[in-house]
């Protein structure tokens, strides 16, 4: 399982997020609470927003917590919406293209989770990946596959119709080959201008999804990032919510 | 373009041939002279066989030259049959999945040149590969996808035929989508027992590949390892040879 | 011999100038006209200024050309003064600890150029090092090296004096251990302010270091940016020069 | 803290010890029970010897456990006497310069521990490495030190003396500049013939060294190999002990 954070607000260097929280990203990455591992070392990666429409990206093999180019980039970054994650493989290589976060024109995903019986599913799956997006299959992860079956069943026009198709068809592909794993899906996407997470899982242990408004900004993630946990709701399973930096957190059920 | 070699003979520590030489493949990997780039600095790779059946492998994407771990292990590590390569990306990340020689249980595999319009064909040919090699396509070159074509196609039963089926089916995707830009094919490869070469193009401009025979052994790449290029030959083009360490090489017309 | 570039002006997006050009840095690092060598694919940094005092850095090991980390940054950063660097290693280690720019609180510094005889000059060079900048001397290159004598040889407060004295110095326990190759210095540095170049050897052999005045800003690198070398001015030898976005390049004897 | 194995006796591959038992040093890298940190992910190396009279090194600034390369490295080298060994940083850089274990001519060494008020003490007792050794300090840590100071008190003619000699001059160093953090020290060396282990702190808070002979290889590390810790002697605090593959484990003060 691997850990992540999202952030929309007003502009912030990215390190006040990432670095100075006491259980920030970084900080977890080297102890996990919640996860089944204690360790998310298998490289990491960042996206934000600025004024160009595309996002920024740097993704990195090291553990983060060793990358003196993450301290340094994080400290002179600002961004007003920004992903960060940490990744434990749950079996693919640890190289850049599998990092997280994934990137197609303005937009950015991540994801803490895994499709059950991926090594049975993937010839499968790939090939449901359109000819014109299959220049965005970099790398291996399942990740990066439901970010692109999301794209092909139509999340820039309805991110909430997107989502349920691609689990409903990632589902059925699971039971037609009778593969027991569950389904876990956490994630985030965005298009630059709103925040969207989802919490699911086939077997209702969805890994965790805590959020947190605060005065100008919302900060949501796979942990609260204060040992306290004081302020941080859980969201509940099997939700989608578009977050809003004023507004408290507000979901709807997926299916 | 790459550059590559091959050694088969009596067992010797792997710098004797990597980096000993005055045109050494380390050498050549800083300005290559018979290639159209002058750098093959996007990841290396070796690969050796000992007394177990699946080859060692070691990969980097640092350039080969700037390596201590590579210099350490080729005056370590001895064999009497192994493949080096120096990669020059014509597209596709640098990362450790996408450096040669690729491997398929006792099988190596290394390859200079392109599938022209492999951006357009990628997709095509991906849905090639069945489904039980499916978990051997790790990154996302064409020369991967070539070496698991030639396995579906029979190379463990007939590589000169596995390896003709291999470049038709290629050529002719090529024609049905009015590609332009040619196949170029200077490859080799080895169950651990043999060596074969092959050489070929769709535009009569294959890429290099030279052998020369010593008292007790056989060295094939894309360059001499003498500047003066004294008894090294020149493969002819459209051709397939298997390499014994003690006969003059002999070659046979692919089609 | 490195390459290097640095710029000073309105504020940019680093690519402009990394990328752009049609002989930019990283096109250079894959074939420098006017180096000894041809490669400078010994890993690379950027160092830019911002809001902060201390400047942004980036190292890797990688080559520039195919780090995709680089290309990102560099069309994501925006800077009105900022430092490019592209290694030939002279023989110290491939790692993120000798990549240029160096930095001391506010101040970058990067090099090409070589100290004749470092090998058998460091234990001597290293010992003259103030216990207060010890900490700073991370990695094993001459070039750091050369930095921190010029802060312990008073940077802070005379530029000029302290570039002096730290040569002088150098050229001193030459003589005393009869090295014969020379010193070659070609340098930058600045303040987040100010820019300065330096152009010095002790064989009237100096790397190049050419200047181009624009409408609003000032480029300074070891090669013309455009290959026609169009209003590129070649730096005298053994000048010293501060840049000024709006003002003509004009340099000082450094002795 | 770091964690570290070594092994002698009739010649294995190296992952029947690195990969194969239970509480191997891979498995120990993420999740350390002996030691005050959890992970073990700043790099590692691996260091054999063959017929060569230099060792073999393999060193790697990625976690232990996700490199493909000392997956496949440790399962084709096979040795009769080798060091392995998974890094926590206490400070210094994560890059090869870095990783243990250390070389010099047939020697190796590598470390579990720390110098006291380190910072403080690095200028003073880089000081006290002779000329002829300088070339050998590579990077910036505390190990590497200790290391070339036992070389210089006549590591290659009393391993004993020169580790006491070295301990007393590193406390002494302490003791002047009124550190208080302690010297711990749990190391391993040999000359390619011999396997000595020592095992010292300065608050009686040494780290731990478990050894257990077996019939024809006797192994030592930081944990005992078997999460039973059957069989598995701890080493006493401030002993020093050469290892027989035949013989059980006896070790001597050092003072």
């Amino acid at each position: 399982m691997c850990r992540w954070m999202a952030y929309t607000g007003h502009s912030v260097y990215i390190d006040k997020l990432l670095y100075e929280p006491e259980h920030s990203l970084v900080h977890q990455s080297l102890g996990a609470r919640k996860s089944e591992v204690t360790v998310n070392a298998d490289g990491f990666g960042i996206g934000w927003y600025d004024e160009h429409d595309e996002p920024g990206l740097y993704h990195e093999v090291m553990p983060a917590w060793s990358d003196c180019n993450l301290k340094n980039l994080a400290h002179h970054i600002r961004s007003n919406l920004f992903f960060a994650h940490v990744r434990s493989s749950t079996g693919t290589a640890t190289n850049r293209s599998n990092c997280h976060p994934f990137s197609y024109k303005n937009w950015l995903f991540m994801h803490n989770g895994q499709i059950g019986g991926y090594d049975t599913l993937r010839w499968h799956l790939d090939r449901l990946i359109p000819e014109h997006l299959y220049p965005f299959r970099c790398g291996a992860t399942d990740s990066e596959l439901i970010f692109l079956l999301m794209i092909a069943n139509g999340l820039e026009t309805d991110i909430h119709q997107a989502v349920t198709t691609t689990l409903k068809q990632t589902e059925d592909l699971m039971d037609k080959h009778e593969i027991v794993e569950p389904l876990r899906f956490a994630s985030t996407l965005s298009d630059g201008k709103t925040l969207t997470v989802m919490r699911y899982s086939s077997d209702d242990q969805s890994p965790t999804v805590f959020s947190k408004l605060f005065e100008q900004h919302i900060v949501v993630g796979s942990e609260p990032l204060e040992l306290s946990g004081d302020g941080w709701i859980l969201m509940p399973e099997g939700h989608i919510a578009t977050l809003v930096p004023t507004q408290p957190f507000n979901s709807t059920p997926l299916f």
